[in-house]
């Protein structure tokens, strides 16, 4: 018998195997489609699993027989961790070439290497040793693009020349992307969170993690973001990860054969993928877990472990950064927090959940306008739009012209003695001897003053470009552009606190923990609480979003101001509406997903949800022993159903199995084919020996093997919180409604879906598949 | 109707509730003791959901009538925090005056302070400012008890005394823990994990996290580490918090009422445990996820994560360590890792699974053995002999003296420039004029040398002795043993492979990253690694273990490390025994465990392990509308069932519902007592309508109210993996089995546990638990 057999064959195969009788039955494989899923179709959780157990047990049960066969079941227990190590190596690989293509493309928009074209601004001026942020454009290997065309690098012109080739340069990047999605992997648009969320809660969409998709979003990532559009890398990489994941999947049968399986390898491929996009391994296991998976057991956190630790290694190797740390942004702060200053944590918690629902609404809203009117019809003159507008806005300011990731790294950096950008320009007081660590807080000079005045300017950008940019049919993540939001908004919080600090240290508030003198505030530190916090606003994850935050930065002391931060946050953001970000995307495309955080409290049973309703026809089921084959092939024809119940007879119907669809027509079609005998008048009956029939009438047609005879069942006095609950932590399709052991009727997962959106007020017709 | 009513009756109630009548059915409360559960017996999770569900919508319909129950309904939603915030806080508190305790005790078997007696030896020389190991003796205030009592402070006399002083305050202390358990709260010993374990998975023991054994757990544990035995007070303290989960459950009914319910807090303790047994929060949280809880939604993961924050920064505002950190042992290494260094930590990992597969088959038998033979029967004497032996074998050596977290901290500290420890004495060249952080590889001195002896020594010590200790009679916890054991292992490798490196830098393996002069290999790191692999083997942690680590050392660089030999370890322990230590004590000690983690892959089917089998007496069950009193009250008195399955009719046998025993109890006892003409012939009904019966016949009884009509059924032909899975992810306490809607048997958690043991050639009678 092949491992791809239903779930429910299983049993009978057991049986059949004690009564001694039937071998036959499960040695022959008619139909090796048999148990696979179609697509937009919904996967049996059960099913895959006890599959899987039948798969195993062949092998365990073999590898007594030969020695060949005992190394066979060893590569088999092998396997997962082979996969995880793959995805690891080629995860980290592919994060760390787009980490140095995007590097040098950003900075392709603004000059050009001599010593070589194929290095970044800062590789090719490391041989002058000068990469601070104002030092840079003293590196004279580096030229900008007006000064290489016309020779002067100063005045009107060149910085027109410049502002124009920057844009152009964007616009031919971000049009570049968008014709490779549109032409090749039009999955390869967006972040991809929502769909993996909804592909690891059981559903099948075929392509979304295909070689295709793998490599057009590698390659559109790189363009997309270097572009210099409001939008991050982390998102996407977590959707590169999991193809890669899907591709090692098809080399084990015992991945690619069957979803169950497959879903745990792409749980841990996520994991992997946020461990390179931010260097934080763990962080990546708790994301995958508490954001992403649906079916998350111990096996998996293990083995998602192994990978993400594999892939941040990979990452490390590369050392894109060129600083061999693990981390994105990597700080050291030289003062502890205070107590007091847990005021301003929570106030940013709260800025960041209510940027958080502001940009799901706006986000949404404008989302739904794309689908519903002419607008999405021309994505690309979308795309290029919004990156003139973004390239033409940002290019003036200097914290926008850079990469955001730039931004966020200059926000969250302590002020240092040798810090020469304009955030740290303090006036410096006479007393220098301290040592360099140690530096008390200063007023701040005009550059402090001006720099203010830009992030505002910047903050106000972000927000709303940001709105605009998440959705548009490129690649594109939300975590550096919210997080670009939180840390502005938070070094102006922390600069604003630090004056107030120095100018009022007699002040109440300040007097005990702030004496003249002393380096009291971290304006660093509010930054990264404020990325925190806005990063929590709009994804709602919590202790993942800590986890990550210190692994990015490893300011492990700072865990108390992040956990308030996070929280406050979540809490907020979740008085105006429940769903995170990709919820909300997994509504607007009428995904079937089963969000394991909803609670269900309305008082309904499961007579309420069941199909047939009143005025339904009558729920299409075969007899154990009296439908002939033509009859079944109009029910068949007639019916969508994906399966259909089998019972004693119609006149009891009691039940005793059910048989899916997609097995139904393949058996039929094989016994036509093949058994002699079998003709549309035959009886096809699903009982252990065939029925006592006329002799005038044609051979039957025994399909017991293809009936699960342990279908799942509940009564109709069931209140539908429990049934909801059954479907969410089973992974049931379908359970059929039963009253003392009579069949009343069917509820699908759709079913459950249509009824919680319609007890929620919501259109039930916005789930749209099965 | 009462919030504690049965599930099922919520189904039944809302029925009633459609059909308008019945209404009278449930507003009268008539026993309160319903659905509550006895001793030792295993709960429903479905059915606490079912009533929780109840209770909340009872609440939110009750919100809208006036402003006082909208207040009551805000303060119902909010009552999950606020038990969080007090298990933080009381939990903290606890930790904290738990650690100083500790600390002035461990101290006074050695000597006490002269300027204030409630110091410890630290706390007495803070104004001496010379804490360092060789320093501590030249602290005047403090005074060892020989000096005291005989003035003279060297001499072989003085020795004696001392020895002789340590090992009596060793085993009163031992005595008073080990007596004070045996009186006032025989629950309070061991660690209390696997129990907590057990109870997370949904099993009553009464008094378990009781106030007694919260205070005396307290005490003791205070006692017990203070004695000098090699246990943790690690383990304990997750007990010490669960007790303070369960404390505070009992302020609000949401969480008293409702075992389930209870059991979230209880999940959200055990992380608040951890967080301030090591000032690891998210460690915490993980390891509960991981190691502890059973069901863990993801409400419970913010709130867990919620308790743990405050716990820690309660034990941080306590500061019982006087540095201010959260953490226990903060180590800063000054060189990173390197590529070749991985195969002695992969090394490490071996050993760490070796050792912990070792320690768990010795220990469990000699927990077996105190359990058969007369060594259980005298508890205080086998405390008092181990103290004994413990503390006469302890004293000699310097680094078993003092107490383990002592050692543990020096093994995990880098030699700086200014450390004195015996294990820091290198032979130092003339270059010093280096920065002092950076201090190259040096020839090991004479008291490096001396020193790995005496960690040998300590090595083959800790590993025996812990081997006794573990499971005595008093509160003991695994961690920091285990720890301990790996980190003088981890520090003897890695002081040998820094000697190796020195000695032959020119070898090919050193020869590429450790030039001459070079600072190449942290011992300190070793040392963490290795603790790292110990407690991984005995534990089979991963990811909170790695977490816990990092967390306590803020070694976020060498995640890497860590989990190499986190992986490692566990591989090897696993090819020893898949079971942990927790889990081989929970099995040694029959509680009714169903392990995620175990994978049932028997071919076996719900028929083989359903009661009644074909010797047994038929199943005890009710009919819906034609069973009398008498014969109910006969049912009862002859089974000692949980409850009955209600079909319509003995013929037929289709199944109708399932009610509980206790609650039928109840009902009839109420009945006989308040309403009239029920007597012992009177017919009881399940069903909507009285039965038609004859005029003669006395008064029927209608117990619809406690019919659960929604029991959950499965068929016979379902496969037992299938079942199990059922049992494990829906927290079943039972499960019918029909085939095409006839009642055929029954099928308890013990039945599923008992044929697992069976089905893994284990004494299924070892479950011994309902």
């Amino acid at each position: 018998m092949e491992a791809g057999e239903a779930g429910g064959s299983s049993s009978s195969m057991v049986t059949e195997d004690m009564n001694g009788s039937g071998l036959m039955d499960f040695l022959d494989e008619p139909f090796p489609d048999v148990a696979k899923y179609e697509d937009f179709h919904t996967i049996d959780w059960l099913r895959e699993k006890s599959r899987d157990t039948d798969r195993h047990r062949k092998i365990t049960s073999k590898s007594k027989e030969s020695l060949w066969e005992l190394i066979k079941s060893l590569l088999d227990a092998w396997s997962g961790w082979v996969v995880m190590l793959l995805i690891g190596l080629l995860s980290g690989s592919l994060a760390g070439v787009i980490d140095l293509a995007v590097d040098w493309m950003t900075d392709l928009k603004e000059g050009v290497c001599l010593t070589a074209f194929w290095y970044s601004h800062e590789q090719c001026c490391w041989t002058s040793n000068q990469t601070t942020f104002a030092d840079r454009d003293k590196c004279p290997e580096w030229r900008k693009w007006a000064e290489l065309m016309t020779g002067s690098a100063t005045g009107g012109g060149a910085y027109l020349l410049n502002y124009f080739l920057y844009t152009l340069w964007a616009l031919f990047f971000s049009f570049l992307a968008v014709s490779l999605v549109r032409v090749f992997a039009p999955y390869a648009c967006g972040s991809g969170i929502p769909e993996i969320k909804t592909i690891l809660s059981g559903f099948i969409i075929r392509g979304y993690l295909g070689k295709w998709t793998l490599l057009i979003k590698t390659v559109t990532l790189v363009l997309a973001v270097s572009s210099g559009l409001s939008l991050g890398k982390e998102g996407p990489l977590v959707h590169v990860a999991c193809c890669c994941g899907n591709l090692f999947c098809s080399l084990f049968s015992k991945y690619s054969k069957n979803e169950g399986k497959r879903r745990e390898v792409l749980s841990a491929a996520a994991a992997a993928g946020v461990s390179v996009a931010f260097g934080a391994p763990i962080g990546g296991v708790l994301f995958s877990l508490e954001e992403v998976s649906y079916y998350f057991p111990l096996k998996t956190l293990w083995r998602s472990f192994f990978a993400a630790l594999v892939a941040a290694f990979t990452l490390r190797a590369i050392n894109p950064f060129g600083n061999s740390r693990l981390v994105l942004f990597y700080v050291e702060y030289h003062t502890p927090w205070y107590m007091a200053e847990l005021v301003p944590f929570i106030l940013l918690g709260v800025f960041g959940g209510l940027w958080g629902a502001f940009f799901i609404r706006a986000n949404i809203a404008w989302c739904r306008r794309r689908k519903t009117t002419l607008l999405g019809k021309y994505p690309v003159i979308e795309v290029l739009v919004v990156t003139g507008v973004t390239a033409l806005l940002a290019y003036p300011n200097p914290y926008t012209r850079r990469s955001t990731s730039q931004l966020i790294s200059e926000l969250f950096n302590d002020c240092g003695a040798l810090e020469s950008s304009q955030l740290c320009d303090y006036i410096t007081s006479n007393s220098t001897s301290r040592a360099l660590d140690d530096i008390p807080d200063r007023p701040a000079g005009p550059g402090v003053y001006s720099a203010l005045w830009q992030l505002t300017l910047a903050l106000v950008f972000k927000i709303l470009i940001t709105i605009f940019t998440f959705g548009m049919k490129i690649p594109s993540g939300l975590f550096i552009p919210s997080m670009a939001v939180g840390a502005i908004a938070g070094r102006i919080v922390g600069i604003a606190v630090e004056q107030m600090a120095y100018h009022h240290h007699d002040w109440i508030i300040f007097r005990s923990w702030c004496r003249p003198g002393a380096d009291c505030v971290t304006p660093g530190l509010y930054a990264m609480v404020g990325a925190a916090a806005c990063l929590g606003g709009v994804t709602r994850m919590t202790v993942s979003l800590v986890v990550i935050m210190f692994e990015l930065t490893g300011g492990l002391e700072y865990i108390v101001p992040l956990m308030a931060a996070a929280v406050t946050s979540k809490w907020v953001a979740d008085a105006f509406g429940k769903e995170g970000i990709y919820e909300s995307h997994i509504q607007l495309n009428g995904y079937p997903y089963l969000d394991i955080r909803d609670e269900f409290t309305h008082r309904t049973l499961a007579a309420d949800v069941m199909r047939p309703r009143r005025s339904d026809p009558p729920l299409g089921l075969l007899t154990q022993d009296s439908t002939s084959v033509e009859e079944v092939e109009a029910l068949i024809k007639d019916t969508d159903f994906n399966g259909f119940p089998v019972v004693v007879s119609r006149e009891s119907e009691r039940l005793i199995g059910f048989v899916q669809r997609r097995d139904l027509t393949l058996a039929i079609k094989s016994a036509r084919q093949k058994q002699d005998g079998v003709v549309s008048s035959s009886v096809v009956y699903f009982t252990e020996d065939a029925p006592i029939l006329a002799p005038s009438n044609p051979q039957p047609l025994k399909l017991r093997r293809i009936l699960n005879l342990s279908p799942f069942t509940v009564t109709d006095h069931t209140p539908m919180e429990t049934v909801v609950d059954i479907f969410r932590k089973l992974g049931l399709r379908q359970c059929l409604v039963t009253r003392s052991g009579r069949l009343l009727g069917i509820i699908t997962k759709k079913d459950v879906l249509r009824h919680m959106a319609q007890m929620m007020n919501q259109d039930p017709e916005s789930i749209m598949f099965n």
